[in-house]
């Protein structure tokens, strides 16, 4: 049982989008962020809550910032 | 056991400095917040890892973005 906030849903689905944008698949992203292809798969759906490192690992694989990925975030419909 | 990684110190000592400007106690702060005052302790200490929706309740209590945030946290010395 998690607490699917609206941050929570924004997030997942703006990292699903900038990793098709880099036409990359679940599982060569994941093994690029070192965290678990599942996992990836949870966060993209808004079904995780993901902490702050977790998803330094996934802004880093970006190669964003937290601040650039959260101005991408906070602007997404 | 939890892995303090820079990101997870930085945020912890920019809660800390950002409450102190406004301040208040990390007991006021908490409560504004919705999260527990030991929770918070954990959390400016750097030894907790933040998830991002008790961030966000903590940006929220800051009046920030969470883009505002970051654009401080990573300029932090």
């Amino acid at each position: 049982m998690i607490t699917k906030t609206e941050i929570v849903s924004k997030i997942g689905e703006v990292i699903r989008e900038l990793r098709l944008e880099r036409n990359l698949s679940q599982e060569e992203f994941a093994d690029q962020c070192s965290i678990h292809r599942t996992y990836l798969g949870c966060i993209e759906r808004g079904e995780k809550v993901v902490t702050i490192n977790t998803l330094k690992k996934i802004t880093d694989a970006l190669g964003l910032t937290l601040t650039q990925f959260f101005k991408i975030t906070e602007s997404h419909k």
